[in-house]
């Protein structure tokens, strides 16, 4: 019935791979069916001009999709000279769920920059992002843990995304582009591992959703993000 | 306990009052408490360039703030040269919730543009401007009819915003800004006035907040937009 | 004769109302005739980098309108990611003019800087300004003052501002929009409540205006200039 | 007296050089003191949007330093991103003086414009400007009258400027750079060979000017300004 | 001698994976060493404004970095709202490079972008990226020719870039990061495969470069671009 | 057989007018033919931030055209907001290849900025740009020495450029802007005095050059560059 075949409660294959690239301290490459992302986290040892001096940390994320990481050619935001509402909201997003997985005081004053790039996009890219940049943030920890720059971890939870909607009438989880573009209800949900809801975002397409169809949709949510989060965790225990 | 002094679940005062401005043909003056914006519709008889040829209309709505509508002056961004990404962010929510109200076809091929800039800041500025927006959308599609461009309303829905949080462990209604300062949890809930929702966005400000907490926001909030949906009902009926 | 069927050398009425929001040090709303403008004085405890250690202060201010206070709907500024160019030249001619009426040295190291936002636009929005943010600055003074920061006021004068022009062959005060779109010559002036002149800026929009034609729009000024400054001061009386 | 060691009432040495640069259709090289301005008018058979289909021509102009044509290098506005606020008001003020020397009707639709670019700057660059642009404006519409574009000449009158100023309570014509920084009063009188004003713009720098003192100045301007224009006729008769 | 290790006439390894993502019409991931950039060519039924109506087609280049594709995180240019000098100078070289090897009337009116978007970089990243958008680019011409839009192939050769430098006297091949950074000269070579130059760009870093070393450079320049087109011969054989 | 009518190996008349401007610390009006630039030098006691405290200086450029330089008006890059790619990248090069010729240290920690704007161009114009921008850097070395900033000069080499090209089958020295038009290869050469390479930019316009034209072409520019540092140098003499 969907158009993927696949279950109405069922994940698209997803894919973590630590280390893509060689220069961050934490690089992931997510790969949750055709849609892939790459995520670097960078670690400074300084924090924005608003928090100097007050004892804390900070993390923030931005949110890119290569030009032809979509069906036809999107003009290059660095080339226009402006991102666009889209991408500036995503990266909010990001950089909002990721920082409630932090303590920013146990962080100290250093910075975490997550960039989250798509290379190829078919759906749920901004869950994916938030899905791979904490393994990324995860490993940037780490790495500042082996460093020495920190003592302990200041990461409380391990946060994942995933994308739930209404088509023809039914819940369903983790929308592909074909079903994203014909859902009639679209809600992202980001999840924290002790089973919290970091950020609910959900708009209704068409008409107005009602309060049973949140329900349906919440229920898949928390099944999709129990299954993606073991996935994470695989991911950084080898 | 609230900051307010307010009932768990008792929204500030909320008034109306239409025909603000004499230009647009819709022009609204929304205040909750303290919080005032100027919700004003423009219609034009032509619709962007994605949209052109294909017999429906578009509404749109753009989000700004006077300098000094807040405790102190931000930078102006047309002098800046830049929309921050809060902006572009609520300009899209308001836009999206509107068009939501909207059956698009039956608006032909025209143009509505809701501007809502807020002269005086105290909290819950989207949710008010999109309040106000819906009235200011009502008068334009009347004027509308009257001109003779429509011959029906293609406004299917009244909505309306309020937020809730999660306060000192408790759900409150219509948070101000010394109360959203604090709290645990921001939830924005935009209904329709079927009951169903148009949009909501939950963010966890501290720790990541449970299925019943956003169960109690999500009927506070309920309870809130069934009074201001009378009270913007009232406005057009006068 | 007037499209406004007003006498020749009568101005609008002019209405200020002070503490017209609540965070600004100085908060005015000035409404002359259907043209009104919010101007809004917020001072900081600085100053611009050039002038840092100098042991004065800055004065300046910035305007804008809301898109929809003119008859058809303007692009936003800040969506566009430019002031246009009469915004910056009418920003500069107010900021110039205020700087005028006061002692930057008694100032101190502060800056004021007032916003001029038109919500409702029917000619003469710098003129109607100018005359507002003298107000608001006065306001922010005296602010100052109370909180101790200044000893004594730096105002050494009250500055107005008002439109004259050539319709129809006759000078005549105070254009509104359906005037000045038709004016041969259009001057703004600015004085200062000695009697002297601090800003006069005058146009020729169809042929060159003789000197007895200056003469004639500048005894009309004086006169009308005299009036305003006397709404200025019951205003602040008050 | 005065700085440059002129009488009150003597202007700098005025030089216009026509046919500076080869591309353009009039390209002036003015040169008034120390100052030095290229002006360069380009023709264009088409207007800008605003006037398409109505009938009449355009005549803008606009205005540029190079980087060190001033005392210390300014920040090249290209390279910046952004033009000046003074560079607006100038560019502004050059085009609207120069329209009100054009029959835009008799132009038909035709665009000219004039590019101002001070190389030496040694106070009255705007005026000098204006001088120049409408030599090359000139040339500009006999190039066109040769081509066969044009029947008759629009050009209705010859418009120059000059500045004018109280210097230590003295009225001065022609304000060098030294001057124009210590003047209390600061005026630009741009006028038609029949004697109208076309634009006046003063200043009061430090207090406000009184009306003799205005008539003083007018005065002086007009003197000078009949040299200007014969001086321009001079070149033109070459 | 050399940092690598490598023999003075030793390329890195040349990896070209075609097909890298699946939107575009020809999609490399071409590695050069560490060096790895993403090659993605998309096709356009349209021309440029400047083409339009001429009969020809046109082949356009865009480069980027992610902004962790460095050893530090380099700012986004995107949200910096400008893409720097580098980054225009190399786009611009390689659509060059490309236009030199494709009969631009051959291909009609339709146009061909290569993004070029460097994911990890240590050195040569621009000579990559012609690597690897020949390469691309002749993916998406063949899949035009699939597509029926053309008959025959518009591409006249195959090109390829290397960069050769002086390192200690000494003249060598393929420049990774740390060579290059200590380089006294510093040669980037594109040759089509008819073994003639399609552009050459030296700079002395340190001290002018002697006509002798230009000789030894070039020669090397020579040999290594036959093997790398033999690689993408290869490549595209599969 | 030239367009120019000039033999294969003769350069344009080069003229180079020093003290141009009085306010720069080197000034120069090079003419190469047809094509005239203003290089003016400006001095300045700091260093960009990335150098700062390093004990070194800086030299760097910027490069403009006026609108009207050129056969058809271009839109002024300030009005635009952005410099053009062509812009940028000849920028980089006049910088690039003055920084060669300075031993940066000793030069201490001053910047010199040369600005070369192009006031009429008719081919060649980055050529004659670093021409004549390394004799207005001589002359702001000279005024450094004089005033005692530097006790000796960090010149350490005479800098020209010249461009020479494939036409119609021959090697031709120093091309017009008709000729360069219609040339097959395009190569920019920039030597030192001491007959090193300071830079070389070749581009295939058409057909890839093969090595002998290159090497007929880089002896034209010998030939030609020794003819144009002897005007340097004669300059500076007088």
């Amino acid at each position: 019935m969907r158009p993927s075949g696949r279950a109405l409660d069922q994940l698209r294959d997803v894919k973590i791979t630590r280390n893509f690239t060689k220069h961050a301290e934490g690089s992931v490459l997510v790969e949750v069916g055709d849609t892939k992302v790459i995520c670097n986290a960078s670690v400074e040892n300084k924090v924005p001009p608003f928090l100097r001096g007050q004892g804390q940390g900070w993390v923030t994320a931005e949110y890119g999709m290569l030009p032809r990481s979509t069906g036809s050619r999107m003009i290059r935001e660095a080339a226009k000279g402006k991102q666009g509402g889209r991408t500036v909201e995503i990266s909010r997003l990001i950089g909002r769920s990721l920082r409630a997985a932090v303590d920013l005081e146990a962080l100290g004053e250093n910075s975490i920059t997550i960039d989250c790039d798509v290379i190829q996009a078919d759906g749920g890219t901004r869950c994916a992002s938030i899905t791979g940049a904490c393994v990324a943030l995860a490993d940037a920890i780490n790495s500042m843990i082996e460093a020495g720059t920190l003592k302990a971890s200041p990461l409380k939870y391990m946060i994942a995304a995933v994308s739930v909607g209404v088509y023809e009438g039914q819940a369903i989880l983790d929308l592909d582009y074909p079903e994203d573009s014909n859902a009639e209800t679209d809600l992202n949900v980001i999840m924290a591992d002790n089973g919290g809801f970091v950020e609910i975002q959900g708009t209704a397409e068409g008409e107005p959703f009602q309060p049973e169809e949140l329900t349906a949709m919440l229920d898949l949510a928390k099944k999709g993000l129990a299954e993606i989060t073991e996935i994470q965790k695989q991911s950084l225990a080898n």
